[in-house]
């Protein structure tokens, strides 16, 4: 695929409150994207797209993402088969965020078998004075046990 | 306040399973932060913080943020009044990213007066082949005009 070519930004006021896609990527090519259940709007994921990932999200409505740490485009689930099938897709106000509202297949978008990535929230009783010590309580049940999963550690 | 100082990161399984609170800053001293509404789950917004915000968050349950494009500390709401009471603080598997679940005082998320940032999806009749007039639409109904709420231009 060629990369796709997005238009240029116009004017703030056309890119925050206008009707096309203007997407901003940021030095590094990269535009930041959320990741959203579409039917509890539950936060599943953070990751990033280049604008060949935004295309082809948009093209196959399978997200699709570029991983950093393995610096490729990734698809969603093709390795655990947690695929995310794109039922929306949203841009913030001055279009340099998207938003993803997804059904997953699989149930699972982290790769450590949760729901979602933000399975630990702070503690209740959580001391702000003493921020070296701020405990984490885990809310959610694993789906699945990653050795199981992949063939490499994530 | 004086930098706070949060733990160093320690092996992958502990900062991705464990119950210390380790955040990741980038190489600008920024942690991404995703706002969602705690009683609708609702993705609001998008921003950033630096080590200080975080911690004021925690300390004050007001979610506070770094501007980048005012280079500042920025308690959400001080000029709009639209204040989010901070009831849940998330992070992701390798925490490198913020999930906040907040309460607003004014319903409305986005300067531009909407309850959130993504007011704007993608036309479901989107031709992905013509990248350069993809269509969005406006899903949502503006709750103020900024003209009357901000003094300065946002």
């Amino acid at each position: 695929m060629s990369p796709p070519i997005f238009p240029a930004r116009t004017a703030t006021a056309e890119v925050e409150l206008g009707a096309v896609l203007q997407p901003k990527f940021g030095p590094d090519g990269l535009i930041p994207c959320i990741t959203a259940d579409v039917h509890t709007n539950e936060v599943l994921m953070f990751a990033f797209m280049n604008a060949e990932a935004l295309a082809l999200t948009i093209a196959t409505k399978r997200a699709t993402y570029w991983t950093r740490s393995r610096n490729k485009l990734w698809v969603k689930g093709e390795e655990s088969g947690n695929v995310q099938v794109v039922k929306e897709l949203r841009v913030d106000c001055d279009q340099d965020v998207i938003l993803l509202k997804v059904e997953t297949s699989g149930g699972a978008a982290c790769h450590n078998g949760f729901t979602s990535c933000f399975y630990r929230k702070l503690a209740a009783n959580a001391d702000p004075a003493a921020a070296d010590t701020l405990k984490l309580e885990t809310t959610a049940t694993r789906l699945f046990d990653p050795a199981t999963v992949y063939k490499k550690p994530h």
